[in-house]
């Protein structure tokens, strides 16, 4: 991949952690995490990545753009479902190394399952989980709501 | 690494999505991503990793353990600083493959800066980022508020 200007090179921690270039860190496949939020709620919808081409396009047209890693390709988030994300604000953490997104969405979903959030099921923990026994696997509880929307009819059947 | 009980073994994608089974997905490293927020606020704290050890003792013990990829060992949050994350709920999402935990802090400080969240920077994005020229590192802004604590105290001088 070719140098991307608006990215500096990392140099040393101090300028990583508190200076003000954008030196953004990429992993051994090239993407760093983003956590997406809503800009209204605050509340986590949904965690991807992007590669230095996806997070250059997310800065250019303000929507985001992340790389799929199932699909190997860009993914303008909402091309499919006209769900897009408006990006309000880009921050990114002390070590440069993740990404927070705060977002408008478009359509009042995000989740491909039909869930307005990906994180819909939660794990129990400290007593509960001792309660329910610790010697098999966990159960889940739904805590996400109903679905927004009928994936099936967004996306067709698979 | 030796199964943990409380793990399901990952099958078909239906049981993984519409499912009630914990069954995460650790990446080529044994870790899954993990995005802290304040259980009070919504905010974003930090983003770190979990592999199976740490995320079976967030469960049992109900504060955030982590996997230090830096140090390459367990790091449970505040054992040296005193800021322990207490866990109010744990998240998985649709795919399994990244956590959210809502978290009561202790201390009021989640990054080691000593800003209270690791996301203390925003990246100038849109009509903000062309006006500043994309052929150049693009300059961060301060965001996060003034600093908690001076991290020189807490952890040393380094």
């Amino acid at each position: 991949m070719s140098s991307t200007p608006i990215f500096a090179e990392r140099s040393d921690k101090n300028q990583i952690e508190e200076g003000l270039q954008l030196a953004p860190k990429f992993d051994q496949d090239g993407l760093i995490p983003v956590v997406t939020t809503d800009c209204k709620t605050g509340e986590v919808l949904m965690v991807a990545y992007m590669n230095r081409e996806a997070l250059q396009q997310t800065i250019e047209i303000g929507e985001a753009v992340y790389w799929s890693r199932s699909r190997q390709v860009l993914w303008h988030k909402g091309a499919t479902s006209g769900m897009v994300q408006k990006v309000k604000e880009i921050c990114i953490d002390c070590d440069q190394d993740a990404i927070v997104l705060r977002v408008e969405m478009i359509g009042g979903a995000c989740c491909h399952v039909g869930y307005r959030s990906c994180f819909y099921r939660s794990i129990p923990f400290g007593e509960d989980a001792k309660r329910a026994g610790m010697d098999r696997p966990l159960t889940l509880s739904l805590t996400g709501g109903e679905k927004v929307f009928d994936p099936n009819e967004v996306y067709g059947k698979k």
